[in-house]
């Protein structure tokens, strides 16, 4: 089979690879047929994650389809047309059986496996361990473009943005950074009756997209930010949602949110953050921050199959696995490329 | 002033009475500019609420301006145009301080007492005991029928049906009875992303309106109604909200609901019911009832305010205050006259 | 192997039969080192549940050692001590996922699977089906005595009485019946704070040990039983769990909560029960009822590990497994026998 | 009457000033009985809060008795016996509707107005503001020194510590800082069932105080206090209580939670903190902070009322109000003296 290969710093390759087999009693084979790309992606190309190491194919978001299984395997069989999630769920640890398999005991300690401890989804092929526990069904009449960015920017977005920041109905919501997973949060704020939702962006394209995905507000990023917000907002939004991975978003968040409001943090951050607790320890706030747990996948499925969740405007631009080195260049320039997600498939 | 008078069983006159006013420092006056009738105001026609005596002035929803305010009073002044809800909060008592004011201790144990246990909102003026904790503002830029709703049935339908069944996105939810009040939970039932609302009535106009309300299916009444709504959400709902009050209703919502959901009982019910509970014992599921508590009001203000629920759409017919016997007829065969709520006004 | 086989009702025998083995992957098999029996063991010998079928092995509580695992188990290994809890969980159904294995898909609609759908744990060994995510390990240190009844009376009586009814710091809970199970109940309040447990029932050494093992108050059941109740809390407790399965013990719970109070169902009930909804309508109640899921098991273990649960003191009676028919009729008039669970070991 | 006096920066006098006497309707006089102090007196002294203007009477816990009542009290009158808290709540502005009065709107935006923005309760009468939504009546045979740490101290360790950190049934939870903050979180771990507690501090006698309020492993700060307790909870803790209030203990409580916890902080920082976010954005925890509410004073009273909670513990010196100049003098030095929290008494 083919599939895109990490050697090292900078360098990878669409190559000739053994196929993926099945190699435990509990995993499965599936067929990729449509895949994406990750901002993760391009920090392993940064060398940013060590223990991703030179022959590892990349990739963790899939729709494809069964084509073989291990002997343990009960819950899919071979030609069943499933999302491959960008989270690894043993379904026995402590942390999955708490529904937190973001940090899985069994599969490392991390449930993000994909594409970083295992062979990953930008393949022809994807060995799927722990299958019955990891695996969603594709309800009937779900085109791909529709499903595979649930493997993980949309939970993202709703898991470590709208529900640890406890969206509730009523609520103002400020959204800081307006890329995929950012929007991801935008377009989940309705299923938990935001009244407004306020995204701030300093690009227009994005803040387009955010009103077009349900966005009540668009600020652009400026010295008055902080203010605009609260005149929106009355005095600050209830729910401040960290959608970028700095210092000064963090603080940005922080900074619009009223007294017993919430600021949940999806940004990955790699260096340390000051905040200035003189003046928040007094606020009745709450900070929450993590990996996604793609637990949310069904209910997600759920609403896009009832049409209220457009998934597929996530998914700007298309390209077939051939030329999956242009689908890497246009989204490490997505804004400006006006790129949110890429689509490829086989071709 | 003119006010509706209650006279015992049967009886009741438009005419006049001494005028409204502040008798305790934290009372308020409001002149009525909009009122309504609660399927309770039938009730009470009936002779079915005892507490209720001769001389006593009916109703417990209004919009309206505040004329007289008590020395104790500091967060309303005249002028301010408010809505009295159907509860009276004194703020401080255990039920009060936990959110709870269907019960409040200090209004008599409960807390409806406007047109029960003192003089209500049926009149052109009307006294408002612990106004600062009781009274809410009306948004700038709302009109009288967008708001009246919201002092019962509404949050009634909101707060007993959508909030204590436990609405959650991805949900399907069965409204067992499409009055006003079901039609207020259906109307409710997205601000908690429900993803298929199933409206069952034995009415077809009431149904027709289930789905200008936001069903997603109507089921009308008839031996197949159980299967039929099992048929629709995959073996049984998520939330089934009873909204009629008669032993057949509920059972019927009982058998609604799949193992790990809730029952949510709104209806008042007059006699006993006798529940399956040899079926029901092992099935994991919840069955709430209550008073609204009106709590909820400041949330579904500014949904309205936002313009996501069209709350004056429950108004179906208008009339002034001199034809309110009028107003009491159409309501009270609401179905055959196709009436949800009236619309009541000086004139 | 020698177990205790079904043959037909009021028929059983400690019998030769075929030894337990792997038959899934996913199996491992335990020798039984303690087991007990569960009421529900009592009505199956009566013929009141006619899926369990002649030549059907009793019993679904044990500690044990794993003797055998099938290919696809890595969570437990030869030589483990082990909890066998009366509930199985498959892990990856829509039940399993959402924490209620009670009602896993996989294995047949209803999580108690042993000495009911498959061969259960009153036996030299038992197969474990679904290993990984239904057994757990015993912590080092723990005696058989101080474990066995996590397998379903003391998880039946925290989750379905105290976890269900919502038992809150400082709260007031009454139990009705201070079995096996109401005990378990009584004994586990504290985990939430209760400051008054008041146990209600007709049996003077139950009304004893419900004061042993945590409660502040003991109510013989009698005419005054409400009044006296309701003068011990005030006006009526928090949380009432019914812990018996009879009409009159439902309805006796139901009048012993407050507005806004909770009852929670513990009891099987084999007959309808006619509950007085013109009344209760308006107390803003919650009524709970359901299967245990055992998921309470790690935190239940990790709190008599800490010394907080004496769980052991629900053991009254022991025997070995040749004087099985004994414990069984000792059992059966556990009142009379003062008896509350028996230990059963193999000698 | 006499009181104590703020004179700005490091001075303060016992002098006479007029009587307290009520000025609102919803006033009413309290004849203080038993006070306190607390740290943030000694900040004020320091001069680090500068709305606290000279002529300003310090202090806000008391207990005491009512000796007059404004025109609008209902729910006290002349010689009842309350507890006067440190948070005043108006009890209509948003924030006192959604329980969270810390942030009162009528009150200044803040709910602790005693000693800060009106004269406190370290004199011989106190005004208190809005007595029926503030003030908690003191249940029957309770002593001064069991109720007044209520005021302030017991329920910021529970609410802004335990609940704040949702503490649950099985949880080990380490509490940073043993002061009387610090402890109060101690003593209440147990309304939630935590099974193991670890205090961390400088000071062997707060140590052993901590062993005493029901700590199970108390832990001297060192270069391994980090690894010591991670060794005595398996890795990390479910919730760390920050209870000091600089940036190092912050770090140390965020060091010590595993995947999934809860970090509460209780500490008055007075600089910004940075925090390891490049380390903590994947860990899933959650960050809190805030100022007291003390709506958890009916719980608490209930608690201490049943004999479950030792408040009276944490009075650990005795003074009359001539000598509160020493009495300040030992809190100002608490960890020399072995002192927790001083009781004040008329003499």
């Amino acid at each position: 089979m083919k599939a895109l290969v990490y050697h090292g710093p900078g360098s990878k390759a669409w190559e000739e690879v053994p196929d993926a087999a099945v190699q435990e009693p509990t995993d499965v084979v599936v067929r990729v047929e449509t895949t994406t790309i990750c901002g993760t992606d391009l920090h392993i190309l940064h060398g940013d994650v060590p223990a991703v190491t030179d022959g590892r194919i990349l990739g963790h978001e899939a729709v494809g389809t069964v084509t073989a299984v291990g002997d343990a395997v009960r819950a899919f069989a071979v030609g069943d047309r499933v999302l491959v999630p960008a989270i690894t769920r043993c379904g026995r640890c402590t942390y999955c059986q708490r529904g937190m398999p973001s940090h899985c005991l069994t599969v490392g300690g991390i449930g993000w496996v994909f594409g970083h401890l295992v062979d990953g989804t930008q393949a022809e092929l994807v060995r799927v361990p722990f299958a019955d526990t990891s695996l969603y069904r594709v309800p009937d009449g779900l085109r791909d473009e529709q499903v595979v960015f649930l493997a993980d920017s949309l939970p993202t977005g709703y898991e470590v943005g709208v529900l640890a920041g406890n969206v509730r109905p009523g609520h103002t919501v400020a959204v800081v950074g307006a890329g995929a997973v950012g929007l991801a949060a935008v377009l989940t704020t309705g299923l938990w009756g935001a009244s407004r939702v306020i995204a701030v962006d300093t690009n227009k394209f994005r803040l387009e997209k955010a009103l077009e995905f349900g966005a009540t507000d668009a600020v652009e990023v400026g010295p008055g930010t902080v203010e605009e917000v609260r005149r929106l907002s009355d005095g600050g939004v209830d729910v401040a949602i960290e959608a970028v991975g700095y210092p000064e978003t963090l603080r940005t968040a922080c900074a619009l949110v009223k007294p017993g409001g919430s600021i949940a943090n999806i940004g990955v951050h790699g260096v340390p953050v000051e905040l200035p607790m003189q003046d928040m320890w007094i606020q009745n706030v709450t900070l929450t921050m993590g990996l996604v747990d793609t637990v949310s996948i069904p209910t997600l499925l759920t609403m896009v199959a009832s049409g209220r969740i457009p998934a597929e405007k996530m998914g700007t631009h298309t390209f077939t696995f051939d030329r999956i080195d242009e689908a890497y260049d246009v989204f490490a320039n997505a804004a400006a490329n006006e790129a949110l997600k890429v689509v490829i498939t086989p071709g």
